[in-house]
């Protein structure tokens, strides 16, 4: 199996990217092609005991976190993340893994590899840390603006990718939402409640924002723009946190001694709430496996993606996905409950 | 000065009601009347070492948050909380407070209040603890599906907000949203964003909800799903890193220690986070003072929602509400900008 993997994508690259795609080489995981700069990717691997030789395909072009994505792949046809997607796309690598601007490498696996079987709107499925151990929410921000029957998608897809990937068996799949009961919600919530209660997935209701983080489903389904917004708020509030003890630590002796002591416990707490353990997220419902890392992905997170992606085609994933039902039955159920 | 309190609203009614309303008359912030059932009030009442007489209007009716708001505001008129509203509309109080059915309480102003000068959707103002102090979000779940205009209105109601109650002087109103560039956004926030970036107020753009919880603007503006489903998440967040400290903790004898050496520092931390340290959240955009609590209000919460009432009273936030100027042309260029 073959992963192309960007080089160039993520605050930390190619230094990062480089160091964790050599360890899922040196552990045989899969065969990697690293897409970018060749000199600067050769002065990273020159600098690494490796025992593998991984394949470079050279390009120079790059598309930042700053350009608008679809004319920068219009304008950079030999972009790294083009390139690799592009590889994809040939049978030459069976996986993609990216840590760059989302944006392009969500608008490189639409235009190259093209949506799969039924799916309207592929969703980025990321990992969330809860009680529970860690749960699927999507979308986390491929599609802004949603209607129901999107949100129908989306729950199948990430009921599938659970129990496929994650490996729980019949996933718990939960609706984002302002309160339990059905009749909460806006109107997209609302209407999405009347489709997913019909769906052939073990389908839990409502789960209220709040009970996110006690893993009350397997999957938490909700628009990109929500899932957005409350990964990225989780993620502020995580650091908040750890900024405030500290401040409060140093103000007395009592404390800092305390937090000495705790600091092993804490760094646990860090760590189980941090991205990088978990390896990127998914673009669902895309012709081929697309992973897309933070953009401060470190060595062990872009090593954690190449594990999800080697999973991912292992599954054989994107077969499985191209087998969802069509929606559109559904979808005149929605316009009669609206209408 | 009056302030009407709902005795009966609340998981801990009306014992931590009668509580925190005694409190606040005993330091002779107002004078309160209490409404709900007499009896009840007047048990409490007999447990308290009070100087001061409370007033007491009986009802047995009492709107529960299983009910239908709408439905049962038409049901039963003589609810604690429809008694409570009247009071304010017929000038016999100058607020209102309740930790019941925060849909009940919605209804209630809207129906017997009423819309405020040209404010066509009141909004809940809440404050959200930050690292540089709390800052006003809204709407926190008034209104679950927004047009860009609204989000416009709550701009101004957060701003006037935060400058005459909160003494923020220019307070920074920030839109939140997926990113900080203009580009950036749902096609409700983007609308927005056009808005008021042409608005007479101190609008510093978008802000992102990982920087929300850095204190990055005084007023966060958003739609009430959205903002609704940021404060309950991190609800949910510091509940479970609780809950998780603690049984870290227990694992170890060293961190067992440290955490008892650093428990004055996470209690008040905890403390900070508490929504019961805040008081209440005004309903902005109706013609009176309603002050809406959370549902498991404590004793001091009650306390700080009736300070935080009698400072609206005070600064005559009401008829500055009604002053804003109409959004009618501001609504043309949404039109223009979207057509």
């Amino acid at each position: 199996m073959k992963i192309a993997v960007d080089a160039m994508g993520g605050d930390h690259a190619p230094a990062a990217v480089v160091r964790g795609a050599v360890r899922a080489a040196e552990e045989g995981l899969a065969e990697i092609i690293l897409v970018g700069d060749a000199s600067a990717i050769e002065r990273e691997l020159k600098a690494l005991p490796a025992t593998k030789k991984l394949e470079v395909v050279h390009t120079e072009q790059v598309i930042t976190n700053e350009e608008p994505p679809a004319l920068a792949l219009r304008r950079k046809r030999e972009a790294s993340i083009a390139l690799a997607t592009r590889l994809v796309k040939e049978g030459r690598a069976q996986a993609v893994v990216s840590a760059g601007s989302t944006g392009a490498q969500m608008a490189a696996a639409l235009l190259i590899l093209g949506r799969s079987g039924n799916i309207q709107r592929p969703a980025i499925a990321t990992l969330l840390p809860t009680l529970q151990g860690p749960k699927l929410l999507l979308d986390a921000g491929a599609n802004v603006d949603c209607r129901p029957e999107h949100l129908y998608e989306f729950a199948h897809m990430g009921s599938l990718y659970a129990s496929k990937i994650l490996g729980v068996s019949e996933p718990r799949v939960g609706l984002v939402n302002i309160g339990t009961e059905a009749a909460k919600g806006n109107e997209v919530t609302l209407a999405a409640y009347q489709l997913l209660k019909e769906a052939e997935i073990n389908f839990v209701g409502n789960v209220e924002a709040r009970d996110l983080p006690r893993g009350v489903a397997d999957v938490y389904v909700c628009d990109g723009f929500t899932g957005n917004a409350l990964l990225k708020f989780g993620e502020g509030l995580a650091e908040a946190f750890f900024i405030k003890i500290q401040s409060e630590v140093n103000k007395s002796f009592t404390a800092r001694l305390g937090a000495a002591l705790l600091l092993p416990t804490l760094r646990r707490l860090k760590r189980e709430v941090d991205y990088a353990e978990y390896g990127g997220a998914p673009l669902l419902g895309v012709q081929g496996i697309s992973i897309i890392c933070h953009g401060s992905s470190d060595e062990r997170a872009i090593y954690n993606a190449i594990r999800v992606a080697v999973r991912c085609v292992q599954e054989r994933l994107v077969e499985s996905l191209g087998l969802l039902p069509r929606i559109n039955s559904e979808r005149k159920k929605v316009e009669d409950w609206q209408g």
